[in-house]
Formats: C-alpha cells, structure tokens, sequence
C-alpha cells in the first residue's frame, strides 16, 4: 500500500495510482495542510482520496500526525480539496497585499486595519495569523512561495483539464511568479507583499518599535 | 455638522469636506458595513475618518446604529478603511467561487469542502456565512452585486490616485462586471459564482435535497 | 461652435455637449491620433462624432491638421472610436512586452525576433514603428505612459457604462499603473517595458552597439 | 536525423533532443506558422532551434512547404520564437474583441472601426485578415481555439522556467479556456469574441446584409 501526501497534480496521481493497482498495491492520495507548526504538533489536517474502505484500516497511522481526517471521494479527489484550499488561500493573501498596501499608502495605521478586519466579514484565519508577521517584518518560512507558486499552477493545470477557467488564480499565478522572479521564492509566502510594496514605494508594518528588535 | 455614511471616493469626500469647512460646517466620512442584517439589528461598524474631536462630539449618535465605532485618522480615512475591507471581500468571494466551482466538477462535495475549509487556515467569516445560501441556491439580496461592483472600482480609483497597482482586484471587478452584464446586478454579490458556473457547467449546491424548499 | 479633440469619457463629452446645445452652440466630439510626428506634420486623423451636416461646415478646419476625418456617428461615438483605438494599442504594447522579454531571457535575438514579427501575422505598425526605439534604449516621449494609462482608465470607465467586461484591458491598465508607480509616468509609453525587464533580470536591446552613442 | 515541427515546451524538445544525440541522432525544433494557407500554398514560415550546420543540410527538404526559414539559435530557440509569436497573437485577438465589442455596443460600426484599424498604428497583419470573417460571423476553421489555448499555456509554463511573469498572457490564456468550456475548443480561435458578445448583449457583424448568404 502507497500512501501519497505531497500536492501534485490530481491527474498525474490517477496515473500512478492506476500502475499501483496493475500490480495489487493500493493507493491514497493524502495531501496535508498545516504548514511547519502543524507538521511539528501533529495537528496536520489530511484530505484523502482513493478507496475508503482502504483508508479505513490505514486510519491508525495517520493519527499521530493529524488531528483532522477528510475521506474527499475517489482517486484524486483529495488533492483537489487541498488544491481549492491553496487556491483560496493564494488569492486570499494577495487580496490582503493589496488592500493593505492601499490602505497603508493612504495613511491608515496597517494595525487598526487588521483590528478591524478581524472584526468584521473579512476576518480570516491565515490573515489573522500572518499579518503580524508582516508588520515585523518577519518572513521566515513556514510555507515558501516557490511552493505557493507550484501549488497554484497546479492548480491551474487542473483547471485546465476540468474546463474551468480561473482568472483571478491566474493573476494570483502571475504576481507570486514576479515575488519569485524578484528574488524571493525561499521566503515565507507572505513575503509575497514586498512586490506591490515596491511599485507602491511604502512597507506595510506596525507604527510602534518592537521591542528587543 | 455633516456625517456621511455613504461609501465614495476619498477624494470626492475630502473634496466635499472642505467645502463644508468654508462654511464652517464640520464634516466627517464614516461609512458603515454589517449589510442589511447589522442595519436592522442596530451592529453595524462604522470607521471614521476626520477631526477626532468631531467624533467624540457625535459619538453618542452613533451608537444605537453600531457596536463598533474606529477612529482612522484624518479625512478619508475612514473610507479607506471600508474600501479596503471590500476590496479583500470581493476577491475572496471571488477565489471561493473559483475554489467550489473547480473542486465541485472535480467531484468533491461542496458542503464537504466547506467544512474543510471551516477548519482550515482558509476560513473567513464571509464565506462560512455566505456559502450555506450558495448551496441552497438563495441569491435574495444582502449587498448587491452592482454595489460591490461600485465599490471596488471605487477602490481601484483610489489606487490610481496613490499610484498602488492592484491587479487582482482589477480581475475581480470584471468579473462583477461579468456578473452584472450577466442580469444579476440586483441580486446578492454571492450570485457572482453564475458567471464561473455557467462555463463550466456546473452549478455548486448541496447534494442533499433541502427540507421544506 | 466648439469642437473638442481631447480624450475624454463619451458620457462626459455628451453632457458638455448637451448643456452647450441649450444655449444654440455646436458640438463636435473629434479626438486625434497621429502623436507628436501627426501633429508636427498636419498628418493626424480624426474620429468625429455628433452631426453629420456640423461636421461638414467645419471639415476645412481640420484639414491643415489631419489627412483622415472619419465621421463616426452621433455625439461620442468619435470618442469611443478613439478610446477602442487605444484599447488595443495598450494591450499590444503589453503583449509585445511580455513576448519579448520571454524571447529575450530565453536567449533569442530581440532582432530576429522583430524580424520574425514583422514577417508574420503578428505584425504591427506600431511594434514596426517602436521595437527599434525600445532596442536603443530611447524612450523619449511621443506619447507618454501617463496619458496611454489615463486613456485605459477612460475606456475601462466606458465598459462599465456600457456593461462590457474587459479583462485583459484591465490588466493592461494595472501594468502601466506599474510603471506609473515605478516612476515612468513622463516618459514614452513604449518604456513599460521596464517593469517586466525589472522582474526578469533581463533587457531587450540590441546586441550590436548603436553607433555615435 | 530528427526534425521536429510541433509546437511542444522548449524544455521538453531539448530533453529529447538530448535523449536522440546519445544515440548519435540529431534533432532540431522547427515549429512553423502559416495556419492551414500556408501549408497548402507552401508559404509557412519556420523557426529552427539547433546545431545551425545541421539546419544548413536539411535547408532544401522545407523549401517545398516554407518560403521563410529563420535560424534562431540553440536547441529550443525556434520554438521560443515560435510562441512568442502566438503569445503576441492571442492577446492581440483578445485586445480586438474587446475594443470592437465595446465600440459596436456603443454604436460605432464595425466595418468603420476596422477602417479607422486599418488607417492607423493598430493595424496589424492578422486582425486585417480575421476581422472580415468575425464580421460575416464566419468562424470556419484555420487554427483553432482549443490549439491556441494550447499553445498559450505552453508559453505561460516557458514563463514559469524562465522566471518570466506573464500577467496578460495568462488573463488571455484564461479568456481561450473560457471559449473552450463554452464550447467553442473546435472552432477558429477567432470565435473566443462570442464570449464577450454573450456577456455585452452584441454580435460584431456586418450591418450590411451579406450577398448570397
């Protein structure tokens, strides 16, 4: 039995899947949300597809890495939930990129416009989570843009293949290929932002020194 | 004393402003959110934008309007505070529509997907709100999408004035334009996820059928 | 009788030409091409719109100035003419852009690649009438990154009015914002370029040196 | 001996490239351009990537089918050449729909349009050709959508390698996969426009009754 937890493209795992089962081997695929901390404190989320009843008696292994289990549906079908989560996910960070590189040039304080962002419909946990961060200035990697960026374009790929277009993936696409091209496809995703800080000529952080820095 | 809850350019604002400051009228942009809902149920947020002491003056009007009153700074902030909040809400419905429209022809289960979601970094309090209605195909009216329509190219207009290039916002006004052209400007901005659904063929609702509907 | 030739939104010229006819006065909308060269030598052309029997009386006007007048319909229509004009100039120039500088960082001659283009189905009077400029590094201005992104900005403005989507026009707009912001805005529109080769760690140039500079 | 005229990724042909030269054989990419004129009239244009000794001894076998070889460098080099070229035309296809939607929306004639295209620094060699058939709503095919959707992609994933963003390209490749999920992945990729007309409510044809049809 193969157990598959990296993000690939859901078409590419069918294949291999497929030359598995040819041979008697049972196939997963278990991509995994998380990031580093999740990885480190067992608390991944896995999202499997494949055989369910296969799932059901490898179920004991994934529990000391995860905490949260999705059965997606057939082959492939776990990949695409973890590919709509990336998806939305990159789009969500360049909206925030966007909104508060204007908000910031406008000369509203980036902290208010988080505190009022957590407060209202546009409040969302990877935002909550990340923008501190901005605002020190710190991009160590948890989850890498050159691994955002793959994970989009493969996306993308799917939507290829599914006929479904995705125009605002596309630019999302675009604008974490110019934070690669720019030099910055080991930083942490959320350093995404420094490629419209650039164009815009001003850096979203917090107003206040942070102490011991 | 003017206050305007209405949501314009900044600089259409800070223009009027000024003109009422000759007059000696005191002139404050405060521009509310929390939709039809927060108006009916007294919890709308306003962010205001002008002379702080203006504020405190008019405060006690405020409040039997909305739970949270912020201070933004100077004149127009408050609007940029709001457009801000809308330009991100714009794109992340619009990455969710992307996301469900993509997973649900691949074959996974929107509500399924929407619990993963829920537990996922990607989690906002918008789309665990909207996505319900979506599934239960019910677009009546919170916000409408020609009024988020006007909002964000409100927002893209100030990006021009502050020289911040907003790509993905830009794709996402089009796409509302999409929408509008479509004949869903009255309906609630969620109806924008028709014009994905109808290139690719498939119409994002719960698999269950819906008691009593 | 006033006959307007600069590039305004078609609404906008109706309304001035309304409010000029209550008072008995004519009015043509008739924006020009041609750039500095035209109107350096009388060779510009003019879109006109409003009517007909107006434009006839005023036709030996125009003449020392433009060798072409099309008469294009009713009030605005010179002007959506010209914006249409534009619309595809920008986005041409953009695509030239990327397709360069993809060619370029890939190691074909930028040369041969205009040699090519201009063989084919992709060429161009304008990328003929540019690309040796852009090669030199001469960006002095005919027309300058400003207006070109003002122009986009008014035709976007149209597509609202008229409730068509463009976005891949949208695009092109938020990309001469970028070098707007990157502090192109006085110099010929040909230099967006920069913003691309900026990112791509390469320019397009000829690879002969340019003798006498 | 190998020589490849399909339009495959440049990273592809020289990995097989690679492989055939260990076994002594030689291999040059030479995609071509012409759509189905100029295969039947011999007048293709081809792009050669390769060792430029190896092209000068099969120069005679494409003198039958092209009146244009260009050599275009190393291994992968033609085929750069090649989709820069479609890259360039796909986006200028995209641009034309857009700016003759919106002028015929608001009333200005296409074939006047076209007029004023072709009198001015838009003109372009493929829209000359093309727009006379949109106009007659004849979309028979020379090259089709689902083929230059294709290629795009291709460009975008050379992009990708080359750390090279393509914001437009990919908006453009975006708009061919929205014709291909409309259906339209068999017609001339000049149909992509019916997506546009669908949303603005308008076809860009002839008001002209056409004889004999």
């Amino acid at each position: 039995m193969v157990v598959d937890t990296s993000t690939v493209s859901p078409a590419r795992s069918r294949a291999l899947g497929a030359k598995l089962a040819e041979k008697g081997v049972h196939f997963l695929d278990a991509p995994c949300t998380g990031s580093k901390p999740g990885a480190e404190g067992g608390t991944l989320t896995f999202m499997v597809g494949g055989d369910e009843a296969v799932l059901e008696r490898v179920r004991p292994y994934f529990e000391p890495f995860g905490k949260r289990i999705y059965y997606c549906g057939g082959a492939g079908l776990g990949l695409h939930a973890k590919l709509t989560q990336n998806l939305i996910l990159s789009n969500l960070l360049q909206a925030f990129n966007e909104g508060l590189v204007l908000s910031t040039k406008a000369g509203v304080d980036p902290e208010l416009m988080l505190d009022i962002l957590n407060n209202s419909a546009a409040r969302s946990a990877m935002i909550a989570f990340k923008a501190p961060f901005i605002f020190a200035r710190d991009f160590r990697t948890n989850f890498s843009v050159k691994w955002m960026h793959k994970d989009v374009g493969v996306a993308l790929e799917s939507g290829g293949q599914l006929q479904v277009p995705l125009p605002l993936t596309a630019i999302a696409h675009q604008m974490f290929q110019a934070a690669v091209s720019s030099g910055l496809a080991d930083e942490d995703f959320s350093s995404a932002i420094k490629v419209l800080e650039a164009w815009a000529g001003v850096e979203v952080k917090s107003r206040q020194p942070v102490v011991g820095s």
